[in-house]
């Protein structure tokens, strides 16, 4: 099941299950179905949640960390978490001004996680329990700031530095599914979730453990090797295997 | 004007204004009067704020630089910024569990900037004209993890590490205010406001030119020298000069 948010063609927010080129509207998240349909090519899809939180890791692909410069023989023991503010989400196909503060501006393409339920001190095992579904996100990164900074705030929490969607894919399994970035057309990162570090019920229940996760909480999973520049005008795209492609592109600095 | 959100003795959870030991009710924050009263003393009060994002500084005051072993010699050039996830609030009298998975569990009384409106791109001689108010608060920190860990993400954004309140005060003038921090009656913190390495109107100028700030988030400015360690079964206060004293506790382990 596809769980979509979008902005109907006469500019009103809805809720809806998307089935092939339609979208059956629901009341609200979940909600029981209205009876009415749109159109899915005519509406603007948004980011499909609005979480109080966005939990990211940081390193979780060992090519990831390779490429960055970081030791792999000692790989870290529990996941490197950070936050992205809820400032920070973007629209599929939204334009993302350049940011006037970096001159190293980076997509990462990620594996999105959306909670279901209240999660505090949840097992390993029992950790999927509490997924939503998943969808496809960009941590937008100035790399430059990320250097210089006291913490990443300026580097991965600015205005459209998340962007998330298409839509939330209900049934699907996390552990082995393709993963793949393009920068216009062109194929940046290119690989499989069976290569995180830390699995996705093992990341859940690690957060679950000190943090309270709310239903519609986000949780990237980090990102693996090919990180790269982003220039002006570039359009950049992931897609994960069995959700879909999110698409952005860049515009001009402000 | 002291803005309160509380818990009516029937358990209803309410806003209003604080007028000596009486609440006037309001419809929501910034509401009109409902003409139903309170006695302060017979409700429990609330964190008054419910952020979309909690943005703190890092390394303001010179004297706390110096007892993080920090160098002074230069000082930052832009305020240090982390983020604390709203999972983090805590209310006044709250009793805040000693977290299992540290050993260092430290106070840091802190000035704590409410604001009004959406506030993006605003100049320094501007900024003020963004709040609604000032209040107190704590920034709980696992010191262990924040050694450890990535990002200070366990270390200041576990649950029940941000207690605020007990109001938020909105005539106020940040500039040069006495800030107090007791343990057990205690004093361990000692300082004036005046004394910030960046002021309360660089610091949300600065965070506005990359990054929105909507109304009712929440900006901590820092902490002054004299912090430490946490104890089972503390009492721990923080006094700003006309605002109040937010007191909370240290409970057992969970």
């Amino acid at each position: 099941m596809k769980i979509v948010r979008f902005v109907a063609p006469k500019g009103s927010i809805h809720w809806g299950i998307v089935e092939e080129n339609e979208i059956k509207e629901t009341e609200g998240l979940l909600g029981s179905f209205t009876g009415k349909n749109f159109v899915l090519s005519e509406v603007r899809l948004l980011a499909p949640v609005e979480p109080s939180k966005i939990v990211c890791v940081g390193k979780n692909y060992v090519d990831h960390i390779e490429e960055m410069d970081g030791d792999v023989s000692s790989l870290p023991k529990e996941p490197g978490l950070f936050l992205k503010a809820p400032n920070a989400l973007a629209d599929p196909e939204d334009i993302i001004p350049y940011p006037a503060f970096t001159k190293e501006f980076h997509y990462e393409g990620e594996l999105a996680v959306v909670i279901a339920k209240p999660m505090k001190e949840v097992p390993e095992d029992e950790a999927l329990n509490y997924v939503l579904g998943y969808t496809c996100a960009f941590d937008l990164t100035a790399r430059d700031a990320q250097r210089e900074d006291l913490q990443w705030i300026r580097a991965k929490s600015a205005d459209k530095f998340c962007p998330i969607g298409p839509w939330i894919e209900t049934r699907l399994d996390p552990t082995d599914l393709g993963i793949k970035t393009e920068v216009n057309g062109q194929i940046r990162q290119n690989s499989r979730t069976s290569l995180m570090i830390f699995s996705v019920r093992r990341i859940l229940s690690y957060i679950s453990s000190f943090m309270t996760l709310f239903p519609g909480d986000v949780v990237l999973t980090g990102t693996p090797s090919g990180v790269g520049e982003l220039r002006r005008g570039d359009v950049v795209s992931v897609t994960v295997e069995w959700i879909g492609t999110l698409k952005i592109s860049i515009g001009s600095q402000k």
